[in-house]
């Protein structure tokens, strides 16, 4: 069963909003089983609307339509579906009668307006909106069932799962694409060196599909498997999860897609440890990405940016003659300041960075892209250097928090085979 | 001169990544003057890439590709674009140095996988990649100008800017629908309201066109100039530009679409004034915000991430009495942290957080969302507190950062009227 997407509206065709309901769908209906080949943004234009909705018509069996069911001039959906379809808009009670009923139960006043959003095209399936004004429906264009939903993220999301999710589970029956997927999150590695790495994937697992998608910093590896495989799906997903951290495990940090700041916080959490951190180069994105994390203030304590000489000697307790002899941006220096976090705020580790994110500031010696990393723990205290440029300050940035995380996480997991 | 967006690969198909390149592409081709009417996504798969190129090749006068330029197996778009054009693809030179010269200049080692890149459609000419190993290229589809660029946020933003849009604006001549754009950036008001008070400008103002861009959590106000205007239509935007100010001026932090980060950053340079910052519920993100900008080592000093009560004291120097007196969360404490941050450093001004982000942790007296903000220069010391929930920790952390630099920029502004 192939399906499509439709996103409409002026204010995503001009780039004003993000898109982000055509992915959730993508998602949700990947997980049902569903194949969506395509994605299509239009905006509030009769003619568009109506050639993309034939055109949908031909090609797919099932299409998920957002947005154009509000109340002015400029929401075209129903207009533009019973165009395609070849049928004319009819007076709906059912739609009528959820309008109604949620400004009813919102205590709203309805208006003349609203009228119009109960004008759906013949034959069409009600699909009621119990979270906003907006009702939906289920036409057939040519051979496809169209599903049309609001924009509204969380009118959509509602009416999917509610209505919309349960109807395409009974269109599919047994017809299911993909039965479930892995994803397995790699750092330290480019996509193309995952890809020659686990080259044979594909031979060695005929009923598995392979994917690669590069979110900088990380390597996200996808392990779809094929609606072919009858037997125990489960199980052939784990020996290919396996063959895949044979392969490149020394670069893995989550074998479930989880975030470096989550699974560093996974480890921390399960052996009661706390964190402390001091930043420089990375100016506060590590101590962002680790508070990103529900829950993190149970281990997280304390994080120092001291972007100054001073602020490392007040606060971290750096010491001056080290600061001369070595320069700010040392191994030396990452690992006072490491363990001067640590120190301060009583916490077991201390992560610290120094370094030189650009675009200036950089010399022959120390170039912009130099990285010092500090990890300090109960019994040990060590300092890295490496070089990362890649182009942008804020790329800079977001490598060097990334590597001090996966050094941390690596002194954190007895599994990691040094 | 009809545009069309396309973009690729299955992780934004599946719904694994949102794509945001898009809307970022639509947005700058509208500045650029360029009549967007259709995205378009698919996967990475030969004979759907082939079709909707070859539809673009029919449909559109210029398309922007984004995707599939690495050097993995299911890296497809030269091929696909090389089968749509009806060429061969063949060895280009441009393209095999422009990938020498970025692994020379990042002192990283060439693989074999990548000489792939260097393979373009015949007659293509090769957009050079100056951040990353993939070059991108332009190709005539039928009627259509094609160009490719990878999907990497920052390659592809960079190698718009540098040689996309320049050639765009030849191809152009005196096509173009807009002469020119002068952005405005707002927080603090809802893009209803912005859009209620603005609502007669284009009446006032015939040859302008206005646009609304909400960037949660900020609205961008843009004002096009239309080509229609003949004579100096720098005056023409300059002055919508005032009667803008006049309507929502309490609300504009930048008349030049700059980020609140560079505008505190911009005021605090001009007055050689230093800052300290010291935030809990906000976990590191105002600093990582204000280190984002380049130069922000020149006045930004030292930031205390004090999530623990323990740290608060021992860094910041906040009272235990205080602590108990008054709760974590109150306008007291965070007046004490924004004291202390200035203390510790020698700053001259402070800036602190303290919240509640969510999910957990909120009371009937202090649900989810509450905020707490403390100011310190040198010759005062406030703290407020507000309430903005805005339904996910991120967001929530992301719009209490934002609040926080908006209040020190009014202390900042000589010229803000309170």
């Amino acid at each position: 069963m192939i399906a499509e997407i439709l996103s409409t509206g002026d204010e995503i065709l001009t780039g004003s909003i993000v898109d982000s309901n055509s992915a959730y769908i993508a998602e949700k209906l990947a997980l049902n089983g569903v194949n969506v080949v395509r994605h299509t943004c239009v905006g509030d234009d009769r003619s568009a609307l109506v050639s993309v909705l034939k055109e949908i018509g031909v090609r797919a069996d099932l299409a998920v339509i957002t947005g154009g069911l509000g109340p002015t001039a400029d929401d075209l959906t129903a207009e533009t579906a019973a165009m395609a379809a070849g049928v004319e808009l009819v007076y709906s009670e059912i739609a009528d009668r959820s309008i109604d009923d949620f400004f009813k139960n919102h205590g709203r006043l309805r208006r003349d307006s609203d009228k119009k959003q109960a004008m759906l095209p013949e034959g069409a399936e009600c699909i009621v909106n119990p979270v906003g004004t907006a009702p939906g429906f289920m036409v057939k264009v040519g051979k496809c069932h169209v599903f049309c939903v609001p924009g509204v993220p969380a009118e959509m999301q509602r009416m999917l799962s509610d209505s919309v999710l349960p109807a395409i589970q009974k269109l599919l029956g047994n017809d299911r694409a993909v039965l479930l997927t892995r994803t397995i999150s790699v750092f330290g590695m480019s996509e193309a060196a995952v890809g020659e790495h686990l080259l044979e994937l594909e031979e060695k697992f005929p009923g598995i599909k392979l994917g690669l998608c590069a979110e900088f910093p990380e390597i996200k590896v996808k392990l779809y498997v094929r609606s072919e495989v009858e037997n125990n799906p489960h199980k052939i997903v784990g020996e290919a999860s396996d063959w895949v951290l044979g392969k490149i495990g020394k670069h893995v940090f989550s074998k479930t897609g989880g975030s470096m700041a989550s699974e560093v916080g996974r480890l921390l959490g399960e052996t009661n440890s706390t964190l402390s951190v001091a930043e420089s180069c990375t100016g506060g994105l590590i101590s962002h990405m680790l508070t990103n994390v529900p829950g993190s203030s149970s281990y997280f304590l304390f994080s120092a940016i001291t972007y100054s000489n001073q602020a490392k000697m007040d606060v971290l307790g750096v010491s001056s003659k080290s600061l001369e002899k070595f320069g700010a941006v040392s191994e030396d220096i990452a690992k006072e300041m490491a363990e001067g976090a640590r120190r301060v705020s009583g916490s077991l580790y201390g992560l610290s960075t120094s370094g030189i994110a650009g675009p200036d500031g950089g010399t022959d010696e120390k170039p912009v892209g130099t990285i010092c990393i500090g990890v300090a723990g109960p019994d040990f205290l060590k300092g890295f250097r490496y070089n990362l440029s890649f182009g942008s300050r804020s790329r800079n940035k977001t490598i060097f928090a990334m590597a001090a995380l996966e050094l941390l996480r690596r002194e954190l997991n007895p599994n990691f085979i040094k």
